[in-house]
This record gives C-alpha cells, structure tokens and sequence, in this order.
C-alpha cells in the first residue's frame, strides 16, 4: 500500500471496520455504496474514495463483499497482528482502560498497570497486576510490550514518555491532557484528549445552527 | 461569527486554548505566530489562518497578546457559559469521568449520575449522587442540565439517548461504541469512540514510515 493515506480516511476506518463487523454479526453478505452510505451518513461517492484507497474492491452495481471488506480493513487497521499494552497510571482513566471490555477481543492485551502509589502496587486490577512504577524499565527488558497507554496525571506525563521512549517503547496511547514532546520519527503517539472533545460539545452547542 | 468555520479548526481549537492557557500561567504576555507554530507543531501559516477564522487578532510584527487570544477562543469555545452535566451510566467511564479534575474548573460540573444497577444507587461517586435511570426523567423536569454524558454499554446505548432526546437533551458526549442516531438538526453528539483511537494507533504502527 504505497498510496498516501489522509490522516482523516485513517480516522474514518474504524468507524467501516465498526459498521462492518455489525453487518456481518446481522448475517449481511453484500452492501452497496449507496446502502453503506446512508448507514454512515456519508455520501456513496465518499465511501468509494475511502475504500478505492486501499485498492479494489467491490464491482461497479455489485456492491461489497460485508466480510472481505471488514477482514481487510482489520488488516489494514493492523488488527489481524495481536498487540501487548502496559498501563502507566492506576488512577480512573487507567482502571476504565483496563476493564474496556472490547479490546481483549480485538486483540489488545494489557499485561500489567504501573503506579507510584504504595496502596495500590501489588494489587490487581480487573486481574491485571499493578506493579511499581519502579519496576518499568525491568519489566521492558524481560517481557515484549508494543503499546503504553499513559494515564499518568499531566505533570507526570512528560517524565513518564520519557522513561518509556528511553525503555524502547514506540507507541504511546496519551490520555494526559498535554501535547508531549518525542522523536516522531521513532515514536506514534495517538492523543485522547478528553476535555478538548468535550470543549468541542461545547463549542457545538455555542453555534447550533450557525454552519 | 457569520464565517463558516471548518471542523478541522474546530478540533484544533482545545489544543490553542490549552497551549495559550499554559503560556499564560507561565508569565508569557505575548508570542507570535512563528513561536506558537514552533511549540504547536504547525506552520506559523496554519496558525495565523486558524486564528483569523475568528477575525482580527493580533498585527504583523506584533504577535498576539497570549490572555486576549486565550479569552476570546475560551468564548468561542463557549466556556464563558457555565455547563450542567449529567453522566449515564456508573461503570468505570462514567466513574472516570465523573473524577475528571479539569472539568470543574473549565465551568463543567456534573450534578447526577444514573444508573440500573442497584447497588450502585443511592450511593455517590465523587460526591455526585447516583439516582436510578428510572428517575431521569424527573430529574431532566426539575433541573436545567445542558449535557448529557452517555457512558451506558453500547447494546443500551441508542435507547438511553431516546430517552433522553424526548427528555429535551440536545447536547450528548458519547462513549458508547455504536453510531447512534438522532435529529442532526435539534442534538449535537460528540463521540469519543475508545477502540477507534485505539486502531488508529494500530494503522500507525502498522504503517510506520510509510508517509
């Protein structure tokens, strides 16, 4: 797949991969453009951009194959690879991660929390063992870790990416709401910054009927 | 505001405040848009052609004055208005949610949380009480609440926002992973889909060097 991928399609394909995985589990075999876009509220033309640009599916008044489509955007998505997560951050947003219930099932595993807490290290969370913070550096060298999902409080957040870029970690899931700096060319960082989506609702409600 | 403004700078304007608002307490008075640019990742371009979206900040040469423009995008994104909020649902988003430190001081405060669980009502999280979802709509008669925060299992989803779309909700921060549907033209919904952000760090890992 040499073709540029906008950072907006990337943004969508979840969103197929979602829609599509319902189809299947409702049993549907094919779904044209036309169908799939009014599901999506997208126009048909801008389902047949974002799915021709990952190569050719689906025939001109054939529609798309519901299972094909959704195995190869899961392909895509990275899916069909297992991933292996740690938590830093035993705090709320670190406890809703660990209990999130869907991504066992897509392939997301956390293998351990860390914290800095006394009260909480050595305890478990939905299972999951919550180490010392401590102990990060030694349990990245002994154990294969692809993802760091940060829900440290925002002043920690930057000294953490830090240890964990130094540990060899490549990929930081960022709930700490603050833009962190690392090396892009060695580190993805993917940012849920929960207060600027809710200041988005906000700015919505401000503008209602105003586009 | 007549211009339209894209969602593109929409989205991107939680990140200006939240920059502008640490440059703030950090004692700087002014900046320009090459040093904004430098520390925001972005073009000083992009940036001036961000700011003027919302009209006449600042003058070549002179760079902007950091509380001015912080204010004025603050009231852009309607934080000037105090919100009232309630959350559905007292699992571990819903709980994350409610112990979120900065929404209370960027005006958002939470006055009830429902649930079906009955262990759970009656108690309070976060000293926010936790009242059946039997109750919802009598609370949503007495009190005037602006947003409604759906953190319900996605097979509960749609038919809690029901509820509360004939309620008179208009504005839902959502996190259950399911599109819901509704009347674009009398609710706004923000979703924070989880698992999305999640595959999307995935495609990014997956295709690592590629762009």
């Amino acid at each position: 797949m040499a073709r540029y991928v906008s950072e907006a399609v990337i943004r969508r394909l979840p969103g197929y991969y979602r829609h599509l995985r319902e189809l299947e589990a409702a049993g549907v075999v094919s779904i044209s453009s036309r169908d799939l876009g009014e599901q999506m509220h997208q126009t048909p033309s801008q389902i047949r951009q974002d799915i021709n640009c990952f190569g050719g599916f689906g025939r001109q008044g054939y529609g798309y194959n519901v299972s094909e489509l959704k195995e190869r955007i899961g392909e895509i998505l990275g899916l069909d690879q297992p991933h292996r997560m740690i938590i830093l951050g035993a705090g709320s947003i670190g406890s809703a991660i660990v209990r999130y219930p869907t991504f066992p099932m897509e392939g997301f595993r956390t293998l351990a929390v860390f914290d800095s807490a006394p009260e909480k290290i050595g305890t478990e969370l939905a299972g999951v063992p919550v180490y010392s913070v401590d102990a990060l550096e030694d349990f990245l060298r002994r154990e294969t870790v692809d993802i760091a999902v940060l829900c440290v409080p925002r002043d920690a957040a930057q000294a953490t990416l830090d240890r964990l870029v130094a540990a060899g970690i490549t990929a930081v899931w960022n709930f700490a709401p603050v833009d962190l700096v690392y090396p892009p060319d060695e580190v993805v960082v993917v940012n849920v910054h929960l207060s600027d989506t809710l200041q988005v609702l906000s700015y919505k409600m401000a503008h209602r009927g105003e586009a």
